[in-house]
């Protein structure tokens, strides 16, 4: 069975290679009657698009989406939306010099053991650029969820060794956009910019931890025993490239507390609301969410392009030099920010229709 | 959609609550032919197994598993393999005390609001004892993957604050099972034994990290862009009760890594084989396994249930007393070893017949 | 993919062979909060048994099913309900004579062809046997299709070539019953019933036609483009051993009409329900259903084991003879009933579920 | 879940509406490898399009499909192929005089019911156009299933109460495609064409029955207990827009049929091949292929736009005229001839991956 199908209820088939005719999604399972606000699709795949800010990727992508269907008179009709988005400034050429070859710490070895064949134009199928297809479906489901009040709050908290030190309830996550890092403490977020431009001017590349925060999902989503929502999360997240690694709620750092230490005690409003007083669970008991905040980090690695030569091997088993050329991404993390959200709020539009048939 | 099921072409369902009248498992899609060794799938069931030692629960628990189907003469035949595991020393009044209470950081609160119905015994469904048919499945897995000489292999790394430094190559992975721990290095296994009695004796609990080790798994397997090799292995391992978290290769240490320092240089043997220097990537590149060992990490926190008093609220809000009694599992560590192999067990079958379908 | 599961969001997977250990299902995706009745599941397996009547096979089977899980103090608890049923009677000496040879329009041949290895005796995973788990679950799908006000009525209405003539409008539902065929029309169920005694007779068999009349379901069931409610009734029906084929509404017989004659017209009840004047359309349009009833028929060939010495090969290629022994069945019809009952309640279960996705 | 995707591991989703921006298919598992012969995909287009023939609609629909992605240099990459048909001639004004009323025996009603909301232009996604997608899809299936040496024809059987007396073993289907009915006998097409064109000529339409024979086919193909062979090929044909009924070998007519007529003798080929001497079970035995050649047979009603004036309903529940207008099809037959023919290739294709996880 093949894997470029993510969700169940709510469910999007991605296709498209980096520098093939486009790319594109369909969404099956989008409820009837969501207003379709197709600015806001353009919104999110602007944020995620290269070209837009100095410590990002110079290269231009054109991510204009076309709608080709399920939606009629500005809302969704229930039947599939298929969008496409087609590529443009791609500039194969740039790639005839490592046709036969394979890239460091890219796919392009894999998919050729794989497949035995492969579009090796900027990585085909491998590229991040696949994950525009994404952002798009993403966009679409928190249209949908915004119904139910859900927000999707995604921001840098690392690049190399710089790291926000405050939890998350001590930031101010409006000031997410306010810069090109997409971190929402100004102090940090200059310093990351520094950094971020000091690997770039070295021709290098650089990792870090990106934060997530939901709010609004109400208590009963996750589908026990396997599709749990935080395993699901973890899955959506850890198929973005570069992503080596989900934590939710006390994560790593948790596991030296003691029982006594971690739990999280329940108490009941006022109006008859149940509530933990902390929440090391991160908003998931069991694998289904309890209606406190959801919250992950997500680690990625530097970027596998570097403009510095490297030693690999060939097709044919030779040894070779591959040279960076051109336009590279010293760090993805202010990009990564857009599909982490919109990845995340795929498995909550999925995990909140599947909920629906939980009960009489 | 439910979410008891897991897999695509090697798939699992598995049933039953901590208290019932029993739970078991059927896999669907195992291949016709695997010398089906019955006295393996029971040991690894002893592995996952209360009561085995001193640091783990005395609860006694019957996993001796009855196979119902799909076996004939020895060998699997193609057809459904059904298991099931009868409970017996389940002691349910032990549970009379909590039916309406909300146990802290279980999941009676979130299974209520999901279902506004549960088994309170145990746990129910949420128990970790449904793991038990999950083991039974995953041995099977492994009892296919034999014949790609394909080996899986977890040890404790961590309990509270005790941890392994040393990476898994320079450990004796044969030392796994020579001490209660589970943990390869004798030395760090005693400490750990040593905490995880300190901790019993005080009613608590305590957390630690699993590490993983996956030899024999050829270039090839995987199924991007949605189910690459270490998403489905995330998914799976943050499935299993009380995971926090999942990191591979070099996972959240790694971001600090420019690209220059964390790209894996290919070279090829002189049998023609394309390999990797290092093996920061795991195993897996671009969701595809590379023919290295595949290495990950998985975080467990304490277990929830603890002998001090708690403070919490019952179904009808009020502020309640939940007490501890009886037995209780100060770390579940050791015992995750056998359900860590397992789970990765089953997303390799998986992940190995997806990949027939690959080419002509 | 294998096989043995059916339906999405109400989803069923079978296990077992017939003269294994035991057979049975896990029903995942039952809503929490149906009365569970654990008779009438009982009941409708005692429909489908062998030996219940002088018109069908005298063989023994103990059908009696053992529920482990998901059910909770007489309702459902939304996870995994667990069924098995042992077997016993089965004297599996009884098929020594045939462990290599493939019986003339069985599946010995095919599952050897497939699998390699075959489980020979009874049929294994061919034996209509496992059609006894398909019923227990069908059987739960009727205890939560009852809220819907849902009622599933199949009945006999051709053996050989005796056949009813009137439409089930004209017939008395209620009498399906009151003979041992299963036939509304008493007159014809006596014709039917001779008939098959004559051919007990003569040591063959005889196949037939079931006609099923579906009422309660509301407009809206259904999910084109590919699962439409009549698809998947279609593809449910013909997955029962020896079902050749499957017609709904006005079927085949119905090609012959113009579309001036064949459309049913649409008009408005007082209380503002949308009805059509006829129901050609069989309560389906567009692959949704429409409110009217649901009627179709599917044809059931002559059982493959007579008595009568036949030709054919064994597993070297070699000529041989098969002779039948002991018990036969020489019409399915009367106990096929029970199953297309209960496949069809099955298919409207997972399409009720479906629709819950349809809309904010 | 929704229910635009079909097939496991050769998996099709579509999309679109008739008269939207555009409609097509993602086909996921495609092996790599496979030659695309892309003429190939636009002449079975061809064969379903509007237009091309007297006794057809003529209706004009562009039909030329752009392949987005998954085809590298001539092959298929293993890859998501992504295929989009742009709408043109859509005449969308032509639908203003029925935006709110049910037409008769469409779906309008249903879709209105089932969504709340529905692109009423052409019908929007219940339009046959929609079949356009799956025609494209089913065409690289073709392809992919040429090196196993599959062909599958189907021809025009019967139109309204006129037959081909014989059975398929004695027509020359290569002059299927010799007359505009797609029938091989010539004598019948010509009394077909004829029956069209008076059917046509009264503004009315006629049904009839498609014939489908499948050569090639290995022994093994088909995953019981559920998606058998015949019954997936069952659920795909009559998913096909006013598909009333599908059988397979002996079909409805072979009810009458002792055990002793309908059994089919096995015997050994000199090359040791097992066959049978008769083929009633139509090339399937307990669900899976047997070798011998695969045929059914499906059932088509008269197309429900008629231009003869019509009483029915609308949104507001009053009663209205529905008057035909312009260009209508009087005979869906021969133009559903490709889209059979496409959709058994998908599910065959689907089944030839399936079977390849049956064996160690």
């Amino acid at each position: 069975m093949p894997g470029s199908t993510y969700g169940k209820n709510f469910r999007i088939t991605t296709f498209g290679e980096s520098h093939g005719v486009g790319l594109g999604v369909i969404i099956d399972g989008c409820p009837a009657g969501v207003d379709f606000d197709e600015d806001f699709v353009q919104a999110e795949l602007a944020r995620r698009k290269p070209g837009q800010s100095r410590i990002v990727t110079q290269r231009k992508e054109n991510d204009g989406v076309q709608v080709l269907s399920g939606v009629f008179e500005g809302k969704t009709t229930g039947t599939p939306i298929g969008m496409v988005i087609y590529n443009k400034d791609q500039r194969s050429k740039d790639y005839g010099h490592i046709f036969d070859k394979f890239r460091p710490s890219h796919a392009d070895y894999t998919f050729h053991a794989k497949y035995g064949i492969r579009d090796y134009r900027g990585g085909g199928r491998s590229s991040a650029r696949e994950t525009a297809a994404r952002v798009a479906a993403g966009a679409v489901a928190q249209l949908f969820l915004r119904s139910y009040g859900v927000t999707v709050k995604s921001y840098v908290s690392q690049v190399g060794h710089i790291t926000i030190d405050k939890p998350y309830q001590e930031l101010d996550l409006n000031l997410i956009e306010s810069n090109d890092v997409r971190c929402p403490d100004p102090k940090v977020a200059a310093a990351m910019e520094k950094e971020i431009l000091a690997v770039r001017k070295d021709g290098d590349t650089i990792g870090g931890v990106v934060s997530c925060v939901i709010t609004g999902v109400p208590a009963g989503w996750g589908e026990p025993v396997f599709d749990k929502l935080h395993a699901e999360l973890g899955k959506a997240i850890l198929s973005i490239n570069a992503c080596k690694g989900f934590e939710y709620g006390s994560g790593f750092a948790g596991v030296t507390l003691r029982g006594s230490q971690h739990n999280d005690a329940f108490y009941t409003e006022e109006d008859g609301t149940v509530r933990t007083r902390t929440n090391r669970s991160g908003g998931v008991q069991g694998g289904i969410s309890n209606g406190e905040d959801i919250y992950f980090r997500a680690a990625f690695k530097s970027v596998a392009t570097i403009i510095q030569d490297q030693t690999s091997v060939n097709e044919a088993g030779e040894e070779v030099t591959v040279s960076g050329k051109g336009r590279h991404d010293p760090c993805v993390l202010p990009r990564a920010i857009a599909i982490v959200d919109n990845m995340a709020a795929l498995v909550l539009a999925d995990m909140c229709l599947r909920a629906r048939g939980n009960r009489m």
